[in-house]
């Protein structure tokens, strides 16, 4: 399922105000090239995510990530690619909340609410919440989702190279990369 | 030349406030973590760097760096260790002005000021200037050296791998793994 451009430029408008809010200056270009990811669901406010690409690099790659509240990231997890292991990502809470969950034991009462609808596709449930100034590091290839708590969050993800057209979901339904209709 | 732990306590409180006021949240332990960098030289205010590290693995790196008003990291590049290329990292500017001096043609005019009595162990002059949301990748074990402007910067670094105890600085007096005194 595509996107509208017009849903396009109100996300990035309002991820623009949420980085903004957290200190993190974006230069005008950057604004305009805010990626909206709505994973062809068609429901960008539940399921989906923005994200500024700084830099991505066949060594490292850094990015910040913007959740609008409550808005969920799908589960997935980042496969060996030419013979390097999956990509290894640090995330570091910048502002607001969010709840990262990855494999291991489940918490008893998640405090995310699975997507409505969506729920065979999500898998793991470890907890690992994350307020500003706390990180954690999300081992190659290890499932893992991650939903902002009711005010939002922008989470700065460092990493080893993105390949994103190569992230494997748990819904089958899922688009990584956005098509874009122009309205 | 070491340096006593009273600097470095009064220079992370202080590199603690200009982190704040970009927006950056620490928790408790890292502000008392903040790597303090004084060269060996004696002379931080002038010479010198304050550091958060994020993370570094293996495979990717982050940190903030600090600089108080005109202060500067002196010029040094990261060589190949066991093989792997020197380190690639990108500046991005978050508060502040950066000069960034890189090797490349010689600006005419450079707007930073070579630190008094270390002349001669600053050669390239290629001025990359940053503000904020500006950002710049510094080629692997290329010379490099930077200041900020009059009223201190924050720096976010994005890179490979760190292995700070390889830098090879252009002045032969520099050991960048410092030597606290408790005072």
């Amino acid at each position: 399922m595509s996107i509208l451009r017009s849903e396009v430029r109100r996300a990035q408008e309002r991820a623009a105000e949420l980085l903004a809010s957290a200190g993190v200056v974006l230069t005008a270009a950057e604004r305009q090239a805010i990626e909206v990811a709505g994973f062809g669901l068609g429901q960008l406010e539940t399921q989906g995510l923005e994200l500024v690409t700084y830099v991505n690099t066949d060594r490292y790659c850094a990015k910040d990530l913007v959740l609008f509240p409550r808005q969920t990231c799908p589960e997935h997890r980042h496969p060996p690619v030419d013979g390097e292991p999956g990509k290894m990502e640090t995330f570091r809470c910048r502002r607001g909340l969010v709840y990262l969950y990855v494999e291991g034991e489940a918490a008893a009462a998640p405090q995310a609410v699975v997507p409505s609808g969506s729920e065979s596709y999500y898998t793991v449930f470890h907890e690992i919440a994350l307020q500003p100034g706390e990180q954690y590091t999300i081992a190659p290839n290890t499932k893992h989702w991650f939903q902002a708590g009711p005010e939002g969050a922008v989470v700065s993800e460092f990493s080893s190279t993105s390949r994103d057209e190569c992230d494997i979901f748990t819904d089958p339904r899922i688009e990584r990369m956005p098509r874009v209709v122009e309205d």
